[in-house]
């Protein structure tokens, strides 16, 4: 199949130029100026439109056995619900409890993954816990591709590990070459003031948040620096959420420490006073870090737009409105997550580039390029490029919309941006050569999906 | 008792003056210019030297179960010895192994020390697990007056404790209004490093400083502080090695963190190239954290004299040549510490006041005063005031000699300070009014300390 | 003239005691229990009352042309207010504009105190410019015993000086070993600021606080520092406003520099919404640097607490609502300063001892003994000691009142505290044996203090 | 004229991948596998070869008053040698005298290079003084493309710029919308310290160093970046030196400040005990801010590779030995400089890439892609990529040689790397699609560059 994108305005590593693309099959066959029309090729206009390499999304959940309960969305919804919003590629994390066998979690991931999903994606492998075995099975994996690891220092007792595990996880992946992610808050320090605020009667959502302060962020973010410093690794750090953090990323990048830094969109937009609207209410803007204080977001979209923040996620992690309520009474029981995996790219253009904070070019970049580089699918995904997968998106800067959870394609029944307007969509998504999504609809092939191996 | 001191050069409380000091049995009575000789009193001339107040060491180790031996000083010898250095106060670990019953270890520190100390002395209370039973423990022996605790971030399976015990170790100070003290090196990351060195050959000596590098303990350090931060505690850093930590205390308390620095005398004048001597001299030299580069101590001096270091004492820990053997072939097995109870006046009088890094009012603050101030011992000790008790150094600035193992009192077989000169030594030392030490020998009665409750 | 002041709670040097204290003419001649009374004393009850070493305001101005206008107390004023407010003794900043010579202005200020002050007094020596008639006479006015220089980063044109001669400055204190005052915000970026504002048409007071915002402070701050460092002086930064000047200072103090830091009591208590009033409510409260986000105090308590900010002075500057009208439709002309070398002692004790954020033994070192110290009284002035003037303060914690401009004593006709409760206030104040305030109203010698030489 | 390079393996915007490349006069006109070859097409065989963007030196001095002397290159010898070292475009700074007009400046280093140099150039303005004529001139000059002011807080008297200059150079391009570039060292610090190591008879070329201490630049960086953040400018750090000021630099960024930071090949490779060699030997390194300690390097090398620093510039300022002995026996009238231009490219690639500090994709990101997007040179320079200019280097990482000033092109008699041996060097240079170096020869047309305009 021959796909040709004629007169938009292409938008890839640091550069924004008129041309069209020209596919052949799965990849980008030709870039140019008034490309000939090839016999039989699909053509579509893409003036007015801008063409930018499909998104990645290098922080999600799919399946999740969390709290007590599963996260909502299945591989066909999410998929689906990521290429509507332009993602074409999403990295998920394979999270076995503490309890279960890293291999058996494997094969439960990929197989639940495997002919379900629209769009392309791959897997940080969670490391939860640390023995031999764990050893051998994550040389396997990164053999078979799955070159990320992820850790938890908060959720002790589900996905936490502890301190020698970290080290180990840290030197094996300073070995391999593999980069290892991590959640940045003390285990203990939130289960104590979690315990301490439930004691004092405290226990509405508008607490979660004191309950996982800044300053536990901070201290996380800098004792995985430490970690990733003594073993050589490259770290990242997963949804930072504020100030006080990344100043303790930075400096231990000032002396010498390899790592970066990412941020998800909730971070970016929304703050503490929405987890502290009552009830269930309240409980729809629970995650973990919390939702901060305003005064963060100009430093983080500041620090994003120069590219000392790398990547924007999404850690998309939808439970739904009565999941929710299993935190009445109990700000700890509430399901942490919000559904963004379809908001992702609409939510950043419209807040950053629309409104001034960050250039089409950083949007690119932070939200498909980095997270490709760093995670080693680039150049194949993450750049409009000769050879390159096409997957592309042509996106209307004119379109003008609403998000709500009525019409959204994420299994879920409510949206942490309901009522919010939107300033551009994607027009027409395409995975690996094939149309996904026309119209802010899904057209295409809803097992095309293929597990990327880096 | 009746003793007159006549003539002296007064320093305490940031004062410097001349008077007489006329004590009464176990007290100072009056302090004044030209005082009149009591009948009968015994009088002593002072002139050309200092009256300073008794010095206190607030980190010491005695009895020591560690690294499957035992320190060397008995309370006979170590209190004697610290009486010739000038030391009448210690406060020493109550340091019982993880698996000890906390209540045990009390009856078993303080039924070696009772009767057997020439000075008074104290107890932090080692707190190495957690459970209710130690909860309770602690309540009741802060109850008797011993106000502080001690925490180990490292030697985990010895002494150290995880992070939730850290969390209640530091909400139960808070609540009670005592100290915590914590050594700030993480475990995990030292027994790491230790088994990577070993692992490529790295045996000796020389590569003990590097398995518990700078990094490690500011980490510690930061980590500690957030604890404390979190929990409202007061917290105080034993023996901070470098400039890093400093820094590391010094943000925690621009933010508002109450946290205080003890430095001990050999990380102010001993540095790395001594621990870097072949084979059992360079062992000699092996504690912890380890002495480091040469260029921390001018800063370590500079945050002493202005105050931002607190206090300055030993983590007096003797094991003798035989013992320090035990490593051979593996530095991690070298039992480690640095005799120095008997020498850290006399050295940090000659390098500090004599060399011009301390003033002699900060040098009577840092080796007495504070200590006081901070452990609840002031202004019973600690200061020349009336109606203290009359712990009394009389100190000849003119004096000079030279350490050696061999005229040294501590029941060691070697000196950390092997022919080093001193400026100064106590003439006269008292203990509650009774003359403890003439012209650097032991007159006083063995048995004269009593347990401080404070 | 013969004092005995019984029963009384003696703080000072860190110790709380109950003693009774004589005096023999203008010095403290016995501290003890139960003194018996000598003839002819006169005999004041201190039952129920502190006993406090009078206490010390290091950062006043009595004279000062400034703004086109004077501040309104004279000497007569002033020491009287500062006495019925419990202080002492006070350190005027000698501040002759750029274009005076200095030593005319030591004639000039020295002839305005002299026999007009009923309160001790000294002076820092502002030092506006630097050239060879500077140095001479600033080595003469050492000489005299002015151990101390004032410095201003800020208001280029009045006092400001430039680099070049800040650093001969700081080399000269070094040199001399004497210290250097610094009023740390960059008086270009402050000038431009104000331009860039008041063209934008932000003219009322509201506006001063962006005119010189934090980053400015901190920034003006670390040069200080890096100055101080770079010369080998001792530094002090007057009226330190933030948490990000405070992390600055400490980061220079981690790195070996000697720099001592001051707050006000304004930036304590007052915020900037204070600032924020409409017109001349708000020019009242205008003060550089200005007042800050509240967020701020909790952290400035913190460090004052712990002494890493040494002291609490005014910066005592009144000017009255006339004149404050100057600034009506340009805040840049609103003199600055706030009125309060009366209300200091009674404020601090209220907000800080007796709401808990601050120790009486801290109370008393930060309001006295720490710039007794600092600048060379010590122990003349700043505690009760035997030899020490007889500067005391006989504070009765149990009296109760309230602030407000019709019953203050300085030459103002508005305060900044109108209206808040005390808890407490100086019942009986001596100047060198006098006494010189009772029952709040002053009774003593309006000529009877003196200079003090140091 | 049509080229076509086959067979290299091109690396540019992080990619590595095999194509050829087709030059149709002075543009790329496409890239792909196996391209055919147009009739009359040069071909080149790349095989085994790198193909690089051309790089792009964007901190250069050719045409250079200085010191009382002139830097040595003309244009011609400049953008030769540069040629032969790989850089196809450099920067020069515009650098009038304090007393010069702008305007005047602007005609005299235009016309100089025009028709003269061999490659592309253009020019930062640099800014030494601030007047409503200099506002003016410097509207004019970005209007005619020139988007880049360079300002010197060093060098008072010759270039250096107080802090109003500096505040509303900031000013004009943030509004404007154009870089600040800054040489960060204190000019009154450095100028008091030289004074004081001459008066000790310290006047050696080992002094420069200590000069201008690692605390001066910290300062001046951490000084520039709040005026930076004051006026919302995009600021550029060149040739930061320490780690320390890395430190500064990420500071800012992490409260938001757009500040870039640019190393120089000297201070990743050379440290200060080269300076420390023997009177002219000695200043053969002395450049400002000096050579460090060699414990900066590795940071600075981390920083780069993570892209933490941004840029790989040189200052090249090549003094001749005759020169630098104008400083014998006072370091401060050794004219600063160290020749580079020509060894840039090879030194980095042989240091970093070789030696394994550096990926390929980061050395041609830094050398050339960044500098080109930092200062509106991107994508017509800086990428391999259709429609830009055909600056192309052919690599030939093979080759093995030795840097010798006998050798050189640059116009000087010593090589501060003199018998460094490199790893590769250019085999083919182009200049907008025509040859310009050939096996380590200039073969190109010595007038062929155009100043840039952006």
């Amino acid at each position: 199949m021959t796909l040709l994108i004629q007169h938009g305005e292409i938008v890839t590593d640091g550069k924004r130029f008129r041309a069209d693309v020209l596919v052949e099959g799965e990849t980008i066959a030709q870039i140019g100026e008034n490309l000939p029309v090839p016999e039989g090729a699909t053509v579509i206009d893409a003036s007015g439109k801008f063409v930018f390499p499909g998104f990645i999304d290098p922080h999600v959940h799919i399946h999740l056995p969390f709290m007590g309960t599963f996260a909502k969305d299945t591989h066909a919804t999410g998929s689906q619900a990521a290429l509507i919003g332009g993602t074409t590629t999403f990295i998920e994390m394979l999270a076995p409890a503490g309890s279960e066998d890293l291999m058996d979690g494997w094969r439960t991931w990929t197989g639940m993954a495997e002919g379900n999903s629209a769009c392309d994606y791959t897997f940080h492998i969670g490391v939860t816990r640390w023995d031999d075995r764990t050893e051998a099975t994550l040389r396997e994996l990164v053999g078979q591709g799955m070159r990320s690891f992820k850790v938890f220092l908060a959720y002790r007792g589900a996905f936490g590990i502890d301190d020698a595990a970290l080290y180990r996880v840290c030197r094996l992946a300073a070995e391999m070459g593999v980069v290892v992610t991590a959640h940045c808050e003390n285990a203990d320090l939130v289960a104590e003031l979690q315990q301490k605020l439930l004691a004092e009667g405290k226990t509405g959502p508008e607490w979660h948040e004191p309950s996982r302060p800044e300053s536990v962020e901070a201290e996380g973010t800098a004792h995985f620096a430490t970690f990733v410093e003594m073993t050589g690794a490259h770290g990242y750090v997963v949804h930072l959420s504020n100030a006080r953090a990344l100043q303790a990323a930075l400096d231990a990048r000032a002396r010498g420490v390899n790592l970066d830094v990412e941020v998800v969109i909730p971070h970016l937009t929304l703050d503490r006073t929405y987890a502290e609207r009552p009830g269930v209410e309240g409980a729809k803007y629970v995650m973990s870090p919390p939702l901060r204080e305003k005064g963060n977001q100009p430093k983080l979209w500041a620090a994003l737009e120069r590219g000392d923040i790398a990547t924007v996620a999404t850690d998309h992690c939808p439970f739904d409105v009565q999941q929710k309520h299993m935190g009445d009474g109990n700000f700890t029981l509430i399901p942490n997550g919000i559904p963004a995996i379809e908001d992702r790219v609409n939510v950043l253009y419209t807040q950053g580039v629309s409104r001034g904070n960050l250039s089409v070019e950083r949007f690119v970049d932070a939200a498909s390029t980095r997270a490709a580089q760093i995670f080693g699918l680039y150049p194949r995904k993450g750049t409009v490029s000769v050879g390159s997968d096409a997957d592309l998106v042509i996106y209307d800067p004119a379109y003008r919309g609403t998000i709500s959870a009525q019409t959204s394609h994420m299994n879920n029944d409510y949206s942490g941006y309901e009522g919010w307007e939107i300033d551009g969509r994607p027009e027409v998504v395409t995975v690996r050569g094939q149309v996904a999504v026309q119209g802010g609809e899904f057209v295409g092939d809803p097992s095309r999906g293929q597990l990327l191996r880096r």
